[in-house]
């Protein structure tokens, strides 16, 4: 029986489970440790329900399961994957590797980098960490390269991947100067480019 | 006292140490075993020479010491990093970023990836690895740059590790497909082309 689910059991019995944003802000806090602490698998939803003191019943309602909620929790996206898409497509389409290197630079600044180290111990460590990477990338974000009309779509999303996977590395892990204490916005007009180059250019 | 020392002592005394390139490779061998399985800071000179059946004094006289010895065993480096150096330069500037690319990627597929997998987690765990790499990129690739007459030379030497590491990590780690299982001129011509930008174009 899992440890915890004594703590899980008490916290409902008290009525202590949070409502609304709340809710999902405790169990982001939450997941983000558990997944830290355990890696992806090892990570149950009840368990990190428990440290939330929700309901696990509240992961599925907030983020659609334990895939959805890794998503948000340590890829600190802002939104549910669907709501990021909205969001990197609201904008012109010549600006879309700019947003990219915006909403993932400074998602991962705010968290301090310990969210991306996280990550990548999740990702190093366990396949299915990287399989949800995966299916994140490949479910979304291919549908957005074609819809900006551009062929090879599934190697464009990967070539994507590996400068905002690297500007990570280099940023948060091995701390490369100047790229490590970089302003936001020296990052966009540096590496923007060569993403909108993946995005829509000619890559062969 | 270092439990394999003893070992070590044996192997000299049994006079199997072997001579030349034979040494050498035995290190190389000895050390992305001793790397992986310690990490960059845990692994010993004494360590390694000893796996080697070799005397401790050949790592400086083959890589000048652990650092040169990581930086070729587990960077897959072909040569000596100032060696290295002469041979991304051996070429037509236009090209740098193509050699760049075709030089890291033959080097790691080499290895299976099993080498890049060490070294990640080399760098993850331990922040003398990551000042191993940095002291590396710094010293070597910012006079390169310097070399090819552009500005700014350390944040691109940073823009262009990010884009090689971000390479490995969806290759060799996350294994996104298509580029996982991609040939290696496919990932030269997508992406060369931005490593160009990064050594040589605007930035800013």
């Amino acid at each position: 029986m899992d440890p915890v689910s004594t703590e899980d059991t008490t916290a409902r019995r008290r009525g202590r489970r949070p409502a609304g944003q709340d809710t999902r802000t405790a169990l982001l806090d939450a997941a983000r440790a558990v997944f830290a602490e355990n890696g992806y698998e090892r990570a149950t939803v009840r368990t990190i329900a428990a440290r939330a003191g929700v309901d696990a019943a509240m992961v599925n309602h907030w983020f659609g399961g334990k895939e959805g909620l890794f998503a948000q929790a340590v890829l600190q996206l802002p939104f549910s994957p669907l709501e990021l898409v909205e969001a990197l497509r609201d904008g012109p389409d010549e600006q879309f590797g700019e947003r990219i290197v915006r909403t993932f630079v400074t998602r991962w600044d705010g968290a301090g980098g310990t969210v991306f180290r996280a990550l990548i111990r999740s990702v190093a460590d366990r396949e299915e960490a990287a399989a949800v990477l995966h299916d994140f990338f490949g479910k979304f974000f291919t549908e957005l390269i074609r819809g900006l009309g551009s062929d090879r779509a599934q190697l464009r999303v990967t070539l994507c991947a590996s400068q905002v996977v690297g500007v990570g590395m280099v940023r948060y892990i091995v701390r490369f100067e100047p790229m490590a204490s970089a302003e936001v916005e020296t990052l966009v007009a540096a590496i923007a480019p060569n993403l909108q180059r993946y995005l829509t250019g000619e890559i062969d």
